[in-house]
Formats: C-alpha cells, sequence, structure tokens
C-alpha cells in the first residue's frame, strides 16, 4: 500500500466495502490523493485533477471525504502517530538516554521507510494555512524531543559535549528525513535493516577503531 | 546577495549599469527569480509573475534574459561551479582519501551555507525537462566522487568497511542537503564555523570518547 503511493501507477479498483460493486474505498483516495500531492505539490492538486487521475467524477471522491485538507490531516497523521509511537517507546523504555536517542533514530528510519508517502507529504508542508501549521508543530514535537534525549546524553557524559544539541537534532533528522528521496520499499535494504545502520553511523560516526 | 535571495523582502532597484537610471541589473532578476521559483516552485512560477513581483514590464525582464530556463541554468550553474570547486581542491590535495573526503564534507557544507538560494533550486529540480535532467546528472557526479571517497578510505582502513559507501554517500549528502531548509547567514553559526562541525560529526560520530 505504501509502496503504490510513492509510484506512478494508477491503482487498481477494489471491491467497495460492502456494496458488492467495484470501486474506490476511502483508503484508495487518500493513497492516490496523497501520491497526487507529493508528484505535483498539495497546492497545484484540486479535487477535479484528482477524480481525472482516479478517472472517477467529483462527487465519487466528495462521497469519501469532504476536503483536500482532509486528506492531508488523514494522511500526516498516519506519519505523526507512526513517529510519536517511536517516541513514546523511548519514554516507556528502561535505560539511558542514549538507549532512547537510538531507539527514536532507528525507529524513525523504520517508520520514514516503512511510509514513505505519508512522511514526504508531511516534510514538504509549507506552513500555508492554520492547519499546516499545526501539523508542523506537531512534527517539531517529535524532534524537540530527540534535542532533549541529545542533551541529556550529553549530560550522562556518553554523548560529546561539543556539539550543540538542537544542531545535533536537526542535522540527524535531516539526515534521515533526506531517506524519503531516494528510498524503495522493494529494494535490497529492509526497513528493519535500515533503522539499525542509522543509529550506528550517528554514534560511532565513520571511523574504522 | 545571496541572503537577499533567500528571503521574501524586495531588492531595492540598483542603478542600470552604466547607463545611469535606476532599474534592476540581470544580477538581480535572476536573484530574485530564484527566490521566487524556490517559494512558488519552478514550473509555478510564470515570466510574467516574475514581472510583477520585480514592478516593471514583461519586456524589461526579457531586456535581461531570454526565458526562465536560462535563469534556471545560470542559476544551477553557480551552485554547480561552488561544489565542482570543492571537488577539484580535494582532487589536489596531497593526502588520503580521508582527507578528501573531509574536505568534501565541509566544503559543501560551505557552499550550502554561502549559497542558500542556487543550492535549494538545484536539490529540487524534479527532471521535467532534458535541460533539468541534465543539471541533476552534475549534481549526481559530485555525490558520485564523495562517494569514490568514501571506497578509498575504507581500502586505506580508516573508515570502517561494515557500511555500504553508496549508503553513506547519500546519507551524508542527505544530512548536509537539509541545512538549506534551516540556516540563517545572518545567524550565529559562520558557513565557515559550519564546515568544520560536519566532518567532525561524521568522522567521530557523537559518542564520548
Amino acid at each position: 500500500m505504501t509502496q503504490a503511493a510513492t509510484t506512478g501507477r494508477k491503482a487498481a479498483p477494489t471491491t467497495h466495502s460492502g456494496r458488492g460493486r467495484p470501486g474506490y474505498g476511502r483508503g484508495d483516495v487518500i493513497r492516490i490523493a496523497v501520491d497526487e500531492f507529493n508528484t505535483r505539490g498539495y497546492e497545484a492538486t484540486s479535487m477535479g485533477a484528482l477524480a481525472t487521475r482516479l478517472g472517477v467524477s467529483k462527487s465519487a471522491i466528495y462521497h469519501h471525504v469532504t476536503s483536500k485538507e482532509e486528506i492531508l490531516v488523514e494522511a500526516t497523521d498516519r506519519a505523526l502517530e507512526a513517529l510519536n509511537g517511536v517516541v513514546q517507546e523511548a519514554e516507556e523504555l528502561e535505560g539511558t538516554a542514549r538507549d532512547r536517542l537510538a531507539v527514536v533514530i532507528g525507529g524513525s528510519t523504520r517508520v520514514l521507510c516503512e511510509n514513505p508517502g505519508y512522511v514526504t507529504l508531511l516534510l514538504r508542508l509549507r506552513g500555508n494555512t492554520e492547519v499546516e501549521l499545526e501539523i508542523m508543530e506537531r512534527r517539531r514535537q517529535v524532534t524537540r524531543k530527540l534535542i532533549d534525549y541529545v542533551r541529556e546524553a550529553q549530560e550522562e557524559g556518553v554523548v560529546r559535549p561539543d556539539l550543540d544539541a538542537g544542531l545535533v537534532g536537526r542535522l540527524v533528522f535531516g539526515m534521515i528525513n533526506s531517506i524519503v528521496e531516494w528510498y524503495r520499499p522493494d529494494g535490497e535494504l529492509t526497513p528493519e535493516a535500515f533503522s539499525e545502520i542509522t543509529p550506528s553511523l550517528v554514534f560511532r560516526g565513520l571511523e574504522a577503531k
């Protein structure tokens, strides 16, 4: 499902839930809309253009969703909930700040690999509306958590103190976020394997020991 | 100049070269066009919209440039020439592959900080035209150089061999490229200082020694 959201393929209509006739379900409409938003830009994609892509009438889309904004909220919610799940996992960990930091770095890598379409939409928001600004604020809360863990790990003495925690947080998330630009879920590198590489690179760096 | 290219401020007209009347020079037109492209998207920005932003007629713009594409080529050329200058510096270095790798990481960080507008335009290209594809190929050559150095440094035994060089190259450039999203040239962190932080983070990682 995630994979189709990042490709240009036209999704095959699925059986319309419970009515026994072929058509698009709400999930299909959202998934394909996210693909369109990521390809053409959220502002530039109209509900009419979306109907054309789906090969249905505009009213058929409004049967599933009330507005473009509703699609945006639902899609970015999925990405944010997955990222917040990672933060929750880190918070509940019995361990050090370094352990929590590793969970957030590895977990967010996995979330990006598993939901490239939804996360790309989240990352490309420009804050042109109130709703977009609210979504971006929720995204920043995840970054702030990462920065907190860096600072705590510095206080624990296990992370070097010479780098500014805020700067480190932005660079690390910048690196992780860039994965959506090229990662292919059908490639050799699984989300699980990738989620072990990023914490190792961030903590140990490139130097051979 | 670079700074104004990333802000929304309307540039004050400068004295038109050699004619003694106030107006926009070619450099101003390109700089402001890049800002518009980065704000609204290259495809979405028409020469008419650009004229409106400048407060001049369309023919006044065509006095300086023949097309939107000419602006794109000239602006991305500046970014690519600066990045190629860094690669050249690394190539001419009498040292190890690790040294060359450090020069490319630090140097490209500095180039991004000094030219955020031009580099942002370069990074956001989608390859919708032949010209865009050519520019993107030149950008990839810089990434390939970084990957070569990672591989050579692995052969030298100074970079850990357990990470795929191609993956490392993409992650490192992903991190550096993300800087354009938030870096402000008028902030406390100078391009020079920043260019020493990224190689240190990449080589040593976060761990306290």
